[in-house]
């Protein structure tokens, strides 16, 4: 069991995390660090941490592990700002959904990887957003992946992995690069494409009728099109070259696809339909 | 109260047809038609249907209302077989989810329009297809786009209205080409958009990787690529001019993003994301 932890960002993600490692017993006291104190006062009013600094000078003195939460472009300013108040020997972890850049902006800030960081990313969310949506059973039996850099230390990553099996999720460990694009493709291209659609229905004149005939599919479909803006934002600028790798693969079937309607071609979209159903029932109900 | 009706096609949505009126006492005999005995053998054990018929013609001669509920581009052929049999009295209505099309089939096989023509769309469904996955609520408090042609007779319309009426839906008129854009964009788009992600993503190396990371945004994204491909494959080519125009507007967006996460530019990426989160939340959940 950990002293202390401190959380930075007590949003969906960090609000879920605190809730699941208090009621754990992974640590005996949970810190909430952002700038903005109504939310931190919101989560104290919801049990969701124990007390909270405004200051991350502050908030990392006394931690033995720090997990940073925020939006992704918020990490190099914040990292700058705790790297002097930063023990060697506080774990020093993250949930960003883009693992290269985070890399980059930690070893950018601390003139090199320290042993003490281990780069981390839970599968899990809802399109919801804040404290309000937290909850601590998001994790369980979610997929949390680690991407250890060659410099993180075996003991920080082995308290990492503690810290998620706590919250009942199953832990793997990557190469940044790979989940970076693996991300690209299963989270970040479904995203794009969902708010590009939704943005795109809502541009037609015939939007009324198009959102009052909308059936099950379409707001499956566009769920993930009310995910909050900015952290997206800031996926779409960390995570760029696998994005626009996988949004090239994507926009270059869409347009053969358009190719095989306007030519009628039934046997080219029965093959890729069938390619697509086989794969979705093999793939994702097992 | 209708003494019989014939439905041509017992698959999800015929059959959950059958299933509804039947509960709902709407008819007193239901008589399916498909050209696979097993299916209909299948939907009798099932309780779906009274009795079936292997010929069209047959299948049509004392029924007071057809219902077309095969794949779209089965019901020009079935259009021809049936015309011989069918009263002039005997109400005619389909379920097909592009309405021009079908208009146009009925015109072609008939030499005109005839009274008692009345087409339909119930805006249901799920990813599931075949007999099997059919159930009698499906269409409960689900909206149904009558598009009548200038030819419907008033009693043919009214009675389809009560058919679907009868089922637990609401029911709208519609010009057949407004039904056909509207649907392009909330329906056929988002399913095309679907089967493309999930083919594109199973020919990726990385598929075993990709699959197993895959979280629920992409589980809801994908789930209507496992939709049955004949009948994506029909409207796609019924509603081909509706379809393109979706498929350019969205494409053209797409591209824009692109462009955007490649230029690293956070203003306008923030602002289409924040439009989409919007209309979502405000179209949709209410």
């Amino acid at each position: 069991m950990l002293n202390s932890v401190t959380i930075f960002g007590v949003g969906l993600i960090g609000g879920s995390l605190a809730r699941a490692i208090r009621q754990a017993g992974f640590c005996q006291h949970v810190t909430g660090c952002s700038r903005n104190e109504e939310h931190l006062k919101k989560a104290i009013s919801l049990g969701v941490i124990d007390s909270y600094e405004l200051q991350a000078e502050d908030a990392v003195k006394n931690a033995d592990m720090v997990i940073l939460s925020t939006p992704l472009r918020a990490m190099p300013d914040l990292l700058s700002r705790i790297k002097p108040a930063l023990s060697e020997s506080t774990i020093l972890t993250d949930v960003g959904s883009a693992k290269a850049s985070v890399i980059e902006a930690v070893e950018k800030a601390f003139g090199e990887l320290p042993a003490s960081f281990v780069p981390g990313h839970p599968i899990a969310g809802t399109e919801k957003s804040g404290v309000d949506a937290s909850f601590s059973e998001l994790f369980q039996n979610r997929q949390v992946i680690l991407t250890p850099t060659g410099n993180s230390a075996e003991n920080a990553i082995r308290v990492v992995t503690e810290l998620w099996e706590a919250t009942g999720a199953n832990v793997t460990l990557m190469d940044a690069h790979l989940h970076d694009e693996v991300l690209a493709a299963t989270s970040h291209l479904p995203h794009i494409l969902s708010f590009s659609l939704v943005d795109v229905l809502a541009g037609l004149k015939e939007h009324d009728d198009i959102f009052k005939f909308a059936a099950g599919g379409f707001r499956d479909f566009s769920r993930i099109a009310s995910s909050d803006p900015v952290m997206w934002r800031d996926i779409c600028l960390s995570n760029q070259q696998a994005i626009i790798k996988m949004l090239d693969f994507y926009l270059s079937d869409l347009n053969k696809l358009k190719d095989e309607i306007a030519s009628s071609d039934g046997d080219a979209l029965l093959k890729a339909f069938t390619r697509a159903k086989t794969a979705r029932d093999t793939f994702i109900e097992t």
